[in-house]
Formats: C-alpha cells, sequence, structure tokens
C-alpha cells in the first residue's frame, strides 16, 4: 500500500508554503463581530431518549448571520458545579444524528456539544441545520461554494457557525469558561483549528487527520475527495486559478495554527488519501502554541486512530482539565 | 452488456404509475405567474468572437425570483423575417460554455438560445449564473436541494427559468413567436419536457434520454448517478419518505407530459443506465400531443444517439417549420 | 441503484427452502452439553479507562472446548438491584474493541456485555481472542474454516461461545436472568438468531441486517462478500457442493428462527448486497416467537438502519424489560 | 455472487432462436473448397527444446488464402503406429506461446497440435501468425474486424484455419485419420464447434465454455468482453444493426451445432460473464449428434473447470479413442 | 488528485532523450514520394444536410498505397476568393462523423477538412475508411499493428494520408496553399506533429494534448491507453523490446517537432494520464520553429482546455492567416 | 502503466536494510530438529491418471509437527539410474491441483514434486493439506496468523513442510541427493529461498517474482495484496508495530539469501505491484551464492516471465544438472 504523500523523517520537517494574508486577524475579527451583532436566542429543550446516566438537550443556537444552528448537549446526570467543556465539530457530509452516539465525553464527566455543520447532514449521518445561504456555478459539494470571494466562502459561515457555538455555551451555568476544548475529526479537526486560531477562549484543541490545510498542496496529493472538488472546479473554470487561492488563504488551517496559543493533541494518518499528512504536519510544523503534540498512526488512512485515538484524547485531556 | 431495464416490446407497453397531484397545474400557473409579476430586463449583449457566418449575444434574463439568468443567442449572419426559435436546456453538471460550440441550429437558419442551468455550470463546461438560494440539509449536487417541500425544490427555480427564457427570446422581433422549439439532453430533456407541459407556446419539443421523469422507478432502475442522489438522501433520511416523494410529483416528466400538446421528437437509448429507458417510456406513452415518435438506440447507453439524433432532430424540425 | 433482490411485496411473502435436519436440535444440545461439562472459570478486572457515569470490566470466560474467550461488561455507575442483560455480538472481522465504544445500552440501564469473536478482531476494531483451532484448505476469511464437516465448522464454536457468554453473565449477581437480551448486525444479528433458537433463557432478540442467513439463496444474491467466500471456495473444490450444503444446514439462521420463542425485533435494508433483505425475510417469515416486529430500511444497503434502529432498539426493549 | 444469466432447470430447456442462413453449408462448402483450391506446403521442423518424453515440432501449413498459420506438433517419443490426434484452438488473444506448455494430451499418449490464431498471439501468450487481411473501420479486437460482410468478417479466415490444419495434419503418416478430435476453451470451444459442424472427419469435439454462439443473447447478457465489442461498434454504428446479424448467423455456434454429428464433451460455467451459460445451452441443446454430454460447473466464472475439466476430458476420450 | 508527471518548473526544462535516426528524414520523404508516385482521384460530393450558413462535401481522396481515404470539407457559404484551410485530425478510435459537427472554424472563413483515421472510426463517433493492410499478431487497438518494422507500422499509413490530404486539398481553387494550418487534440495533436514535420507548406500547427511523443518515458508516466498497448504487447512479446523501439522513432513527435518550422500552439494538462504532460513538453522544447505558444492546464486531465482552447486557436490563427 | 517502484539502474544498486537476528541461523536449524525428531512416515501410492509417458505418485509425508502433507511425484516413465529432483512450492492460495498439470520437468527428465501448502489450496487451485494449528487474531489469508510470535508465525510451519518434502524425497531411491533443485513463483519463490538458506543440499534455486522478501519495504510499495493484509493487521492493531516486526525478521527472503550457496537463477519483474522488484532485489543483491543470475522482464507485472522463465529456467538447470 503504497504511502501516498511524504513520510518520516520529511514530515517532521516539512514547512509549508501558505501565503498569511496581511488582514487575516482582521477579517475573522470583523467575521465574528458581525456575527455577534447580529445576536439572537440559544434554546436548549430536553432530548427525548431512554438515557438516564446523561442528559441530552436538543440545541438551537444563533450562527452566521443569526442564523439558527443545531447541536446535541449532553451532560452527565450526576454533576455537581461547573463543568469543563467539550465541542465537537463533524466530519465532511455528516451532521449531528442522535444524541445517543458518542457518549463517552459526558460518561467522563464533560459537558459535550456535537454541533451540526450547516447545509451538511446527508451523507453519512442526519442533521437538521440549513445554509439559507445561495451559491454562485458549484461542484457538487461544499467546497466551492462561493470560492471566488472570501466573504461569500461556505466556510466563513461555518467557522463563525464554531465560535459561536462557545458562545452559546459558555452563557450556560454549568459550563466551566476557564476548561474549553474543541475536537473533530477531518471537516472537525479543520474546523476546530479554525476555533482555536479565531477564539482565545479555547484552551485545548484536539484535530484528528484534521481537513482544510494547505489546500493547494493537498489538492495535489489527496487521492480521494474533497480536495478534488476543487480540481474539479478549476479543470472548468480554467481562468479562475489565482482568485481561489486567494479565497483559500483565509481559510488555511495553517494559517490559523500559526495564530493559535491553545494545548494540541494532533492526530496524523501516514497512509491518509484524504488529508494528506504533510497537510496536517504543514499545520502542525507552523503551530505556535508550546504544548503540542502529535499523535501518528503510519499504516492508517483516513480513519486515523478511531478508538485509539479517542481514548488517547481522553487521557491527554484529562490531565489538562480535571 | 446486460440491458439494465425492460426492453421491447416491454417498454412500449410500460405505463407509469405516477400519481399527478391534483392541483398540479395550477401549482406551476401560480409559480410561472408570480415569477413573470416580479419581471426584470432583457439584455442582449454582442459576444466577442471570430464568428462571422453567424452573430452571438450574450444574454441576461430575469428568471424564478427576477434573479438574472445567462444564455448565449446565436442568429445566422444572413437572415431575413423571423427566425423560428430553438431553445436547447443543459445536461447535469455542465453550463452554456461559449458560443461557438454547437453552431448547427443558427448554420441551418434558427435563432438558437443555450440557457444556463442556476448554480450548475462546472461539472463539463462552465456557466455563469448564480442559484441565490439556499438550501436545507442535502446530498452533493442539485437532486435535494429542498426537496421536502414543493415551494423549496430546487427543479421549481429552474422550470421557471426556462419558461422565463421563451418570454424573453419572444420579445425579440427576430424572433418568430409561431415556431418555437425546446430541446435538450438528459437534464436538457427533463427541462424541455417541463417547459412543453407548462407552456402551450411550444410547438415543439426534442428531449433526448430525457431526465426528470418517473422518480421511483428511475431510482430503482438507474445504476449511476444522478437520481442516486435522492437515493443516497433517502438512506439517511430514513423517515423523509413520503415527503420527499410527494415533492418530487410536482416535477415529473410523465405529469408534464400528460398535459403537453406540442409535436414530439423524443429519443431514448436502452442500455441507458442514468435515465432508464422504461422511464423515458413512461413519460412517451402518456404523452397527450398526437404528434409524437421516438428515436430508439439499442446498444447505446446514456450518450443516446449524439450526431445521428441531431441530425435527425434538424430533418424532423425542418418538415415542421420551414 | 438497482434492488438487488425481491421487494415488497414478495419479500413478506417469501419463504425460505432450507431444509431442516431431522437430528438440529440435538446436534446443538449435545454441541452445548460438551462446552458446559468442559467448564472453566469466568474473570472480571475493572478497566482501566476515564468512564466515570459507568463501570466497565474486562471479563474472561471459558468458551467452546473451554477456549477463553474475551469481552467488555459495562455497567452503569449508579445502580441498583438486578439489571436486565444485553448482550452483543459482532460483525464480520470486528473485536470488542475498547470499553468507551458503544455506551447507549449501560447508560439506558443495562448490564451490557460485548462478546469478541474468536479469531477475528481485525478487520474495523481489535480483538484480544484466539481461535485455538486449526483448518482444513480455506479461502481467506472464516466463512469455510472447517466445512466440510458440521463438527470443525468455524460457527459452531462461535455460537457455542455465545451461549457460554450467557452462562457466563447469569452467574453474576447483578444481572437478572428474566431479562436477557441478545442483538447483534450482520455477523452479530446471525449470532444472534442462534443464540435465541438454541437458548431458551434469551427473551429478546434484536438481529440488524443478519448475516448467516438462507445461504444458498444469500450465495446467489449477494454481491460482496462474506458468502461469497463460499462461492469461491466452491469454484475451486468443485465436488464438494453437497458436502458444503449439508454442514451449512446446521447453521443457518432459518432453522434457528423456526425454533426461536424470545420476542424478536429485527431489522432489514431491501438494498443491502451483503446480507440480501430476502435472506433476512427467509429467517423472519419462518421465525417461530409470535412477539415479532421487522423494521424496514428501503434505500439503505448493508449498513441497514444504524442509530435509527438503535433507537428503535432501546425504545422497544424497554417496553418489554423496565 | 448473483448469476448473470438462466439457472436450471430453465438452462436445460432453452432453446436458442438464431436464425440459420439458407445457404449456411453450402457458404462454408464453397469457403473450404476454395481454400484447398489455393493449397500450400505444409512444413514440420524439429523444435528446439529439453523435452525427452514427448517430441515437438515448428508446424506452418497454408490456411485462409493459403496464408502461412502456425502450430506446435507434439507426440509422444515413445510410439508405435497410428496416434490418435486432438487439435487444440486457443482462447481470445492468445498464441501457441512454446511447446513445453500443456503436455498431457502427448503424455496421455495422442498426437496433439496446438493451433495459433491469426492476428492474435498478443494478448496472454505468444503467437507467431499474422492476419494479412485489412479491414474496415472496427473496435479494437476481432470481432468487428469486416462484421459487415459474411465474406469479409474475421472468423470465416480462422475457421477455415482450424479445417486445413486438420487437413495439414491427416496429411502425416502417424496420425489415424479415424481418431480425430477437436478442442479448446471459450474461442477454442467456438472453433472447435465450427469445424465439427463443417468437417465430418471429426469424431469427438471438445468445447468447453465456448465462445461465438446465440451472439445477440450473448451481447444482452455478457457483462465482460469480447461480446461487448461487437455491442460497442453498434454504438456507434447505430444504423448497422440488421448487416451486422446477419454476419454472424454465418457464424454462430448454434447453427454449427445443429450438422454436427462427432462425439461431444462441453462444459459450461453456470456464473460466466463472458460466455453466458444459456448460449452455451443453446449450441448443446441444438447439437445433433446423440452421444453428446454437458459438464456444468455452478460456482465458476468463465474459468470454468480447468483441470477438472481437463481430467474428464482425458477420460472422455479415452473411452471412445483407445 | 496527483500530478501523475513531472510540474512546473520541470516541465519547462524537461529534455527528450529520444533518439532520432539518421535517415529519419530521409524515411519519410521516400514513404510519401511512394505514395505520391501511386497517385488516384480525389472526389468531392455535396452533403445531404439542412445546413445553410456553411457549404458541406464528402470528400475521397487517395492515401498511403492510394486507399481511398474519406473527409468532410466544410466552407463559409458566404465566400470570396480563396480561403485559408484548416486540416483537423481526430482523436483516437473516432471517425470523421457527420459534417453538422464542429462548425466553428467554417463559421469563421476558413475551409475546414476533417480527415477519417484509416481503419478507426467506431469508438466515440464513426468512420468510413478501412486500412486494407493486414497485421502481425497485435494486441487490439492500433499501436502495435506492425510495430515491428517501420515500413509495416499503422501510422507510416496514416501520417501518408495526413500529408496525402494536403495534397487534395491545395489543388482546389478556394485554398489559399499560403495558408495552411493543421491540428487535432491527442491522436489528432501527433498527427498534426508529424505533418508539421514532413511538408514543409504546414504554416501553422496547433497539437492539443498531442499523443505520439516520447513513446518510452509515455509508456511509464500514462497509467490510461493507449500508450499500454504496447506496454502489454511487450508484457507478452518479452524478446521484442529493442525492435518495438527501433520502429517508433520514425514515428516519434519529438523527432517531427525538431525539424518543424511552422507556427505552433500547443496546449498540454498537467494531470494528463493519457498523454503526459513531460512527453508534450519533450515535443514542444524540441521544437524547431521559433514561433511557438504553449498553452497549460495545470488542473486538467487529457480533456485539455476544450472549448477554451478552441476560442485560443481561433484567436491566435485569425492572427496570422487573417 | 507507471513503474510501481525502482527501476534501474537504481535495481541494481538497492540494498536491503533487513535486520538478520543474532539468533536466525540458530532458529531454524532448532525448528528443523524438532519436526525430524517428530518423524513420521512417507507414502507414496501411484495417481489414477491416463498419462502414459510419465509415472505420477500420491505422496503424504509428516511436516512441521508432524503433520501429514500432500503432494505430487511425477516421475518419466522411462527412466534409469537416479534422478535429478526439481522440488516445486506454490504461488499463494493455490493447491496441488492434479498430477497431469505442468509436466515439463518430468518430460525432460526429473523427478518433480510439487508440494501442497497447508491451509491454502483453495484460492486458484485446489489442495488436500489441513494446517491444524489455531491463530489469534487475524486479518484474512495466511500472512498475520500468529504474527506476534516467530514461533506461531505460519510460514514457520510452511518452510519446516518444504524442507521436509527433500527428507522425504532423497529418502528415495530414485532420487539423486545430489542434484537438488527447488523452484516456485511468488509465495514459491519465497519458500524456495527460505529452503536454500536452511538446507545445503538444495544445489540450485530458481525463484520467480518471490514473495516474502523485505517486508516493510514491500508493505509500503506494493498496491496489490497480500503483503497489504499485515497493513490492515497494522492498521487496527496499532500497537503491535515493533512485535511484527521482530516476528518477520525471522522469515525474510533477504536474511535467507544471506546465508545460502546453491547455484540461483531469479526472476523479477519490473512493474511487478505484487512483489515489488525492488524487495526481489533485496534479495537477490545479498545472495551469498556466487553461481547466481537475475532474469528481468521490464514490462510484466507479476505474472513475470511465465513460459519464457519455464524455458529458462530448463535451460538453465540443464547446464547444471545433466
Amino acid at each position: 500500500m503504497p504511502f501516498p504523500d511524504l513520510t518520516q523523517p520529511e514530515l517532521g520537517a516539512y514547512q509549508s508554503d501558505v501565503t498569511r494574508p496581511a488582514d487575516f486577524a482582521a477579517f475573522w475579527e470583523a467575521t465574528i463581530a458581525e456575527a455577534r451583532a447580529i445576536g439572537g436566542a440559544v434554546s436548549l429543550i430536553p432530548a427525548d431518549t431512554t438515557l438516564k446516566a446523561v442528559e441530552a438537550f436538543d440545541v438551537t443556537f444563533p450562527g452566521f448571520g443569526g442564523h439558527p444552528i443545531k447541536g446535541w448537549l449532553v451532560l452527565p446526570a450526576d454533576r455537581t458545579g461547573k463543568l469543563p467543556l467539550v465541542v465537537q465539530f463533524l466530519g465532511y457530509g455528516g451532521g449531528r444524528g442522535f444524541p445517543h452516539e458518542q457518549l463517552h465525553w459526558a460518561a467522563s464527566g464533560y459537558a459535550y456539544f456535537r454541533m451540526d455543520t450547516r447545509g451538511q447532514g446527508s451523507g453519512w449521518s442526519t442533521g437538521g441545520t440549513a445554509d439559507p445561504v445561495g451559491t454562485t456555478p458549484s461542484i457538487p459539494g461544499m467546497m466551492t461554494k462561493g470560492i471566488l470571494d472570501k466573504n461569500d466562502y461556505y466556510y466563513r459561515r461555518v467557522f463563525t457557525d464554531a465560535v459561536r457555538a462557545i458562545d452559546a455555551m459558555v452563557a450556560q451555568d454549568f459550563v466551566d469558561a476557564a476548561r474549553i476544548a474543541v475536537c473533530g475529526g477531518s471537516q472537525g479537526g479543520g474546523i476546530s483549528l479554525a476555533v482555536a486560531g479565531i477564539d482565545p477562549r479555547v484552551k485545548a484543541v484536539m484535530p484528528d487527520v484534521p481537513f482544510l490545510c494547505d489546500y493547494r498542496r493537498a489538492m495535489a496529493k489527496a487521492s480521494r475527495d474533497p480536495y478534488g472538488e476543487i480540481v474539479r472546479f478549476l479543470a472548468q473554470h480554467r481562468d479562475k486559478k489565482a482568485q481561489v487561492f486567494e479565497t483559500l488563504n483565509y481559510f488555511d488551517g495553517v494559517n490559523f495554527a500559526r495564530q493559535s496559543k491553545a494545548a494540541a493533541l494532533f492526530s496524523v494518518a501516514v497512509m491518509d488519501e484524504v488529508c494528506p499528512p504533510s497537510t496536517v504536519y504543514g499545520a502542525y510544523n507552523a503551530y505556535a502554541g508550546t504544548d503540542k503534540t502529535m499523535e501518528e498512526y503510519e499504516y492508517n488512512n483516513h480513519e486515523g486512530g478511531q478508538a485509539f485515538q479517542d481514548r488517547a484524547q481522553m487521557v491527554w485531556l484529562g490531565k489538562r482539565f480535571t
């Protein structure tokens, strides 16, 4: 099974050449400020389940543009005082599913929030969140929606939703605002990196095989989608290359990593055909925070560490938050 | 190469069991009326080409919601009097491309208009038309955008654009409003059928291997996309089956065929894995007009008749319009 | 996406023609008795996890031949009195993984035991249980190991392990022997059916898209493995057909269903290419118990109902056990 | 693994509806007579090998048009009197290879001749025989070369070569002209059937999973090439269907079978995706000779019986020729 | 989507190491002279179409060996004086199709001739030209026909046909012999390069993603056919490597480029898996003419620039010929 | 067709970095001694065939653990004195098949023995030998059976069987113990290398495209199984990497080559996706014997030289043994 990209020791030494726009931080500050200005109410409704050891809530909060975003909040039934918070973002195409899925964070004593990804939620689990914003001509999938302008790009809305999810959670009295962690695999890892780069309230970030990093290299190394969506878009829109890469620089995990200070537990799979390992190291090696660790899975493809990594996360975060 | 569906003589006898909603005609009348009420201006700008034997224009007209829709208009350079009109709709994923493509209609003496499909135009040719309407959770592609409500469904906007394209063309003084034909392959064939069913100004319709017919059967017979998008959507949204099929009944080519009177030249490919032949016959056998002909290509897959069918169309339409 | 097998209403009417050997029940009684006679000790060691809302144990119990079989037992931390028991068997190739996976049964108040499958545990999750018995010439995979003799066949050992797992659990004082349920997907569903057919202590069985039913038909309808392992074996051992099917009759879910009385919640996927739906109905329609329900997922392949079905199971079992 | 075609008992009852042209026998008589009239010399040159138990010769004989055709002749080293003859024809794309391959006929006491197939010999073994006749537009492969006219069709030349191979062999003094058998797998089986239908000197024919039978049905049932070459040809030459099938009737194994009297041992594979089993039964059920046997391999694809069938052939032919 | 070959800046610097035989030019001079000596008549018959803005003729002219070769000639209906000529050669497997296809050259004021490729014309469009020359053992397809001797190689006939097509056209009074251009994509690009290298009458050459260049490297970099035909031939004819490459040197676009003076507009696709980009640069970087331009499509596979490149050609040629 | 690995001249220079454990030789001496100590009887039963020029025997001999191992022995019918011996080992998944297969060694005057591979014999030919030893959790196939401990690893049993096959043959009076050769393709080549490394009685070894060499590199270069079995095992057992490679060092063809003195005729295929050419050169370049030759097939995949290599072997061995 040929390795699709660099291997060690080249991976450890790899430095991405992604450009960071001068107004990168300003762009994101303005974006978040705009969303907060629109505001909106957060609702928590007890979910109808058979669960007893944990308590689940159907949450709706205002995201980008004030649009309603859904998520599940799960808390240990037996709790006292303020809880550390784990916010999880989802892989590409999925939705928040059901509250009985993935109970290990709540069962370990965390307030656990799983955020829906707008307009997705139909590929491998169901979501309930619309993306009420239209699009210019694009390739099936989300990767090229609005890609010709940084203000229209789909992930501008998603990353904003993610920061606003934290806003919604820290407003709850059972959450300890000093112990906020974000995590996620693949797209969820990319969103985590973005949030950790934008929002200093985040104290720990755990991106697994993160997507949305070092796009141009990723497009040249990934043999499976979704980076290929951008390749196919440019295969038709042969005259839009510069414009596309100008937009993507504002959404690159490498750039978020360069300004992030949270403790970080990354994972990478050396046989990953979806999120090539060099692009993960591109973010990791650029990561500004000093408490950073990489779990490397040599013979794994995009599934990465799975339950091995979940266990590693629980131990790692436990040392920092409890 | 196994035939993926019925063959003759079963095809000739096949009757679709698609339900026609009681308010089907009313729904479409209201939809078109609403779009016309919004109105908007049509612009024709001479296109920059090297072409001499034909003249090309970059057209923008108001479609559903008054949204700007693009198209190319190509006229014979040497013309006198009013010209018969051929409006072509495009296959799934494509865009209007360049004016120098597909000159045979203009070169044969027709005013030829090729309409962009909103939000597509990135899959196999480029388009320039946005779809400024957002969406509920959906599968990559257009097939499930807004599918939970007939008023939100993507093709409501597209079919309306198509009728409004005719509105835009008949307003031009070089067009003979008594000789209007529509055509297209695959999705373009499905749009043609819809327009012919909605708009009595259409005197001839030429759907090739049409898509968007007899959805439920198509989903069970097609082994290649895009009908599979709906299958995958329902594979996740297991609780939305009834709702989805209720919507689709308003967009089914079989139902448009049942109320269409234009002369019709269909084509079908008996090995078609994308638009199964029985679903094409489902529309053809239900077609209300009496001047109808089917060209059948026994050993073809979704490519259908290609240049053979183009030639057949030019001869067939020539007998009716010149 | 063509349906790979029968659809409704043929599915509902399908009757498998699998033969039930005259000594079927006797064979299994003798087999279980033999294993029990060998005996062996059960050990429960607290697992090292971060979990607080539930308590997990690393279990080893004696299976077929007294061989040590592993499993995870997970209990609600907050418990009183005897608990209803859910034993889950695993899909083909997988292992018990980690105790923090799949917490929804324990979180809902059940004693939950997940049994390793001997010799597997390397395909999609890890196991820790050897199969210390050798094999005659066979195809890669477990399906043809010892298939030329019912006493040597691999699943004789696995089904016996499964019954012995219940023996191990009912010996624990926190288990209510009157409320025992078994479940599992695919291979796990096939094992569940076998156990429910062999062991009258089982009061509820929940097989999802069960494997190991109606082999000969399954071999002719499944386009993806593992039934194909037997096809490939017979493609070489062209002279062993009768012998193979004679063995398989002793391991067919249809025959177990014919003698099973537990309440049953089946699920089936109509597009299932691995466990063809008619073979699932072959077992369901033959099922002897009168409290039986089928959840049908029309547009799903072998993934079946997933979280939808987990939710349905929790509700269904809750009505019977709590 | 779904069966690609009919299964028993339908196979046993299947009757092909292939038309036999009125001048079928006359066409072939004239064709062979014409080739014999052209004549040409046969050469046998001892081959350079390390073999001792058998003796091998590099043979060149005049085929259709007097063109030089190659083959290997292998005789037992220890021989007395005239030997029974086995002529083998090759599967599609192959060539005669080396004399040390397939020694079981010579080692069993037969004069064994393996004939090259003109113009092939590059796909899975090497040949040394040109096809010095050009072609009309055709699809890659041999199936559509000259297919628009029975006199130009490629297999007219090949079948003639095969009859002329027997002419060349019976002229040798070590061959017993009263004991001539022909055999071959796939294309070689189709050639065998043709020769047995044309040439009454053939006393035994052993076609394995024969190709070149019941073309129209084969084209509709085979999911793998080479029948698909004709499908693809007609997918382009949409106007040549009648012409193609008119030619093929002169080359159909069903028609050869209808006039064949030799003892016959067929084999068929019920999962054959290349030579669908019904097309083999189409020839077998039409076979005129009364000493006929079918070996059926239920779970095999186009590989058929392989060494099992070789063994069956040696036993079956031994009973008739020794 | 990994790049299958070199990328920039390596592409720009790449120098092919193809050997140019000493008698390369002499071989081609003799070949063309021989064909001209055989001679033959050219016929132009008005084609039966509905086209009015252009006029089309069904042309037959004598090619290699005097064999009749077909083509379509399309002229602007409204014309005066002598016209510049564009001769187009076709991609692998295709045929000249119908005269109503690809009208943009005639509509832009050129005499446009589309030449059939002998023996092909069945793969993606239909042709009407036979190749009346037989072949030694070869792999399906044209690439290995006669490959063991430069005089027998298939492309010797095709390249000669192409030069003779120009002979046929310059003999017509409406053609301006001082303004002759050749073009084509893939195989058509390879033929264009050959003609431009052989025939100094050609003043402009526009090869798109050209095939038939730098064979040995191409065979090692292309992951899709047709270069693979030669690989598969050598996989069987393991002893013919030297002989094959000796032949190919006489047919290599790199060698034609080395002696070509016409103005040249190349295109290349950096993701091309059929005609690897380095092999296109192998010809381009060796191209002797000084007016040369490369259009590079970074994210395209073998489809290359399509309508973008057609537009670029019309503008580029217009600047040189009008 | 891209080369999957190194090409020349890098191949010729490649040096594997496989570690040879200090107790490598001792481990194998002890293993063989242990098997010989268990002992067991050899039986030769005349096989029931139609063969006359050769004589065949059904052999059973005691292998590892004294387990009964099957093989076919074929001798020239016409023989005098002691014969040189060729022992052939089989490719992965196959079995000894029938005695009438592969007669060229016996027909060339050798005693030829084809050994069954325990537990296999179901993949592409049939075997009759069980592997009566069970296994820890493993991936379908043989590659990971017992891989966590060198004493449990499957190939410890197979390599021992192979040495014991020679023990069984040299005990026969028709075998010349001074002229013993071993051969085999792929897995058979790997076994040959092992035997030649362990057993000094072997005077000639002919490994074709050998498997089981330079595992770690092979796992990184092979794109097709069976090396992938180990990759997939480690993809699950993420914590077992060191343990696995420690075991494999005892079974690596590179290490056997380092201590082998027999004359050697290797073959390698430069496009081999199963046994990457560098891993074959890894063994060849390390081979200790001085009479060594490599046959290289540049354009072949794992099929390698086939009949070309058989011919080369017969000539090469003839020069050494006759």
